[in-house]
């Protein structure tokens, strides 16, 4: 079925005012939650949606809680989360960070003890609206082995950068430091199909495209190998040194559930030297150039990071945003 | 053989005089590219010199220039390399990166119009010592198909992490975009042996782990393939924005030489916030936690992001730094 994108965002607040969010809260929180979905992140809109709900009802998630400013130096400060709903948060991260950068150039927020973002891409977006250029990202549960082990200690620690374009069709980059998410493992599993990429490990230690040998072990493969297991730590590490926050190693101690994240939000300025059509017209050359490229396959265009967004987000817009039957029953009953 | 560490700056310095370099300028890039090969990374430290003496005569290195601030608002920072050598005006960008970070908390300078900066990973390691978080990276030629492409036409764009740690023993990450260098599918195709994982594609379009193959289409692999490739894509935009220096795709238009490039230098000073111990206390929980894995090789250590780095700089600096007996023959006819 399809639902409308302002009939999503209703249907979210009512359950959200139900757990005891203030209207305000409970629009704003709902609408990032259908804008992951009007954008085709499904997993982290509507399918996401029950289990944050579920993470309340467990006391991880305080519906009331507002973040608090813990130090600020500078260009930098650092807030308490204080386990509030996680894509309020880091709303509110990137809005400060914003803020900074506007007045000094670079703005960087880290934010300790607050909850799954659910889309990164979102605070990316949200900083390209704005002007900014944004970096951020969370760590995350140890969900992923370190290179060269089995058991799971580093996170998948999604790590986002946009490029405002005065458009609005910005460059939005959003990748996890793994390979393929445990839900898109599933997806192909469920389709009976294999992964287009080596994914993670077979129980004989040998790297595989078969999602249900994947899930045998769990031993799924960080991007470019070594690669993305050294950006996982090394992200992991700032984002818990800036915030004063917990680690993925912390995170991973207390329990089988993922709460009290850490994350860095980073914007800056680039309108303090560039006119905006001058950043446009070197996003423009760059994003031109790219998208020249010789196809490997006759019909495929080339994208850049956030491209297929925008088609999506309009397809969604006009036609509804598509949702699995049995999900939308199970939100329409809570 | 085995060259001792000063006996390799002062014969590079020789050279570098030579070519008109000011005594300081000879010495401090002679020194960098000498702990380039101290720390092991010979491919960017003495097995490099010759090329970039190659670029001096070539006229694409300035050995006079210096870089000029073009603009400056609060953290932020603009420079102007003026095609000076590239690992002084990258020492330049950090250290200047470095002072912002100090007088603000964080520091951010964008260097364009400047050369190959040798190791990415000097300017993690310098963040460090003077005991800031560091964040950089520059853009490169095209040398990468875009994901997707057959046609290179995105850099593989080193990104550097670094942690500082009261100790000296930094967490630095220094990675390429690209699972392997040209440089490393030479080198195993020369050992005759088939790299370790993916790394291009073969004549045919499929993956390959054979070196020979990749050389025939240089199809060389994004780490993560889509992913690094829009990490890639988006490091680049970044670089050229800030910096309003050439981006990839205008190296690429120029020739087939690499100069001219656009790098940016972050700064974060986490001893706004923290006392070193407890910086320390934090990152030796993770590593700790994530070396206590459980490795998929008995024997096999599970290293941090720069941890083989400061093994290896112990024993070349006792033992001297190897070195292949016609690269060094070479350097000293010159």
């Amino acid at each position: 079925m399809r639902i409308k994108f302002d009939d999503m965002i209703n249907e979210f607040k009512r359950i959200l005012l139900k757990k005891g969010f203030s209207e305000e809260d409970a629009y704003t929180s709902s609408k990032i939650f259908a804008e992951n979905s009007l954008d085709g992140v499904y997993s982290h809109g509507v399918n996401r949606f029950p289990r944050v709900i579920a993470y309340i009802d467990k006391g991880y998630i305080d519906v009331k809680a507002k973040p608090e400013k813990v130090e600020a130096f500078g260009s930098l400060e650092r807030w308490n989360g204080n386990r509030g709903m996680g894509n309020l948060n880091a709303k509110f991260g990137m809005d400060r960070a914003i803020k900074i950068a506007k007045k000094s150039g670079v703005g960087i927020v880290a934010l300790g003890n607050t909850n799954h973002w659910m889309r990164g891409g979102t605070y990316g977006w949200q900083a390209a609206d704005a002007g900014c250029i944004g970096i951020c990202w969370t760590n995350t549960m140890p969900n992923m082995p370190a290179w060269g082990a089995k058991d799971r200690k580093i996170g998948n620690n999604p790590l986002v950068m946009s490029i405002p374009r005065s458009n609005g069709e910005h460059v939005v980059l959003d990748t996890a430091m793994s390979q393929f998410s445990y839900g898109k493992i599933e997806e192909y599993k469920l389709r009976g199909k294999r992964l287009p990429v080596v994914g993670g490990y077979d129980t004989k230690g040998e790297v595989t495209r078969e999602p249900a040998e994947i899930e045998k072990t769990w031993r799924v493969l960080p991007i470019g190998f070594w690669k993305g297991s050294g950006i996982s730590i090394a992200l992991d590490i700032i984002a818990t040194v800036l915030s004063s926050g917990y680690s993925t190693a912390d995170i991973g101690k207390k329990c089988d559930d993922e709460y009290a994240l850490s994350q860095v939000f980073i914007a800056i300025d680039p309108s303090k030297f560039n006119a905006p059509e001058m950043t446009d017209s070197m996003v423009d050359n760059t994003l031109k150039y790219i998208k020249n490229s010789q196809p490997v396959e006759e019909e495929r265009e080339i994208l850049y990071p956030g491209e297929r967004v925008i088609a999506t987000r309009k397809e969604n817009m006009e036609k509804g945003i598509p949702v699995e039957d049995s999900i939308w029953e199970r939100i329409e009953s809570m």
